[in-house]
């Protein structure tokens, strides 16, 4: 598991330690597809932030297995929660873990290298 | 690519759209591995914020070569520069790329239904 100081730092603070690359490769990992990232943004705008396949479905030229595979993809890499009431299972995103990847990409620019001298030493 | 409207809003403010998911997708997609993120990150907080593969290489078990196809992924997905110095290529990280992406994930919890009341109903 991620180590509590590492956590959330931005990535040019210092480098990444290779538990926690991990941890944050798997999640990103989980949002490197097009359908995955649609669907975790339906879930996240829907009204009350939750959503069932039934809410959803009609916006995608998918099964309603495919979309439930893409959500348990996303489940399991601890982005989204379930919860089964009724027939359905209704999803929601878990804030913490966007947040904590957000803050590992707030990277300011002042810090990096993007001014540097255009120099060329052949 | 992505329209200006749709860039960096949270993904919680309304769905995305599918051609600005599958920009973001490739860039996730880029991140989701963890050799890659080390890379990223290492580059990112080294001295100036530039490096090349030969202030890196010594941090991972893995030949140059390799090292340098995980960069070449990374400049592709838009998220590192580089320009050649003499013998060797210098690599830098687009602040805009990753605070893009940053702002995306940039969900509230508070509009989220992290605090769904756990009715069940059967």
């Amino acid at each position: 598991m991620a180590e509590t100081g590492a956590c959330c730092s931005p990535l040019n603070r210092e480098p990444l330690t290779e538990d926690w690359a991990g941890d944050l490769a798997r999640m990103f990992k989980a949002l490197g597809d097009p359908v995955r990232l649609r669907l975790l943004s339906l879930v996240a705008s829907h009204e009350g932030g939750e959503a069932c396949v039934c809410d959803i479905s009609d916006t995608f030229d998918l099964s309603q297995p495919t979309i439930s595979h893409h959500l348990k993809v996303l489940r399991q890499a601890g982005l989204l929660d379930c919860e089964r009431r009724g027939t359905w299972v209704y999803y929601w995103v878990i804030p913490a873990a966007l947040q904590q990847l957000s803050a590992v990409l707030l990277v300011e620019a002042s810090s990096t290298a993007a001014d540097v001298p255009q120099e060329t030493a052949v």
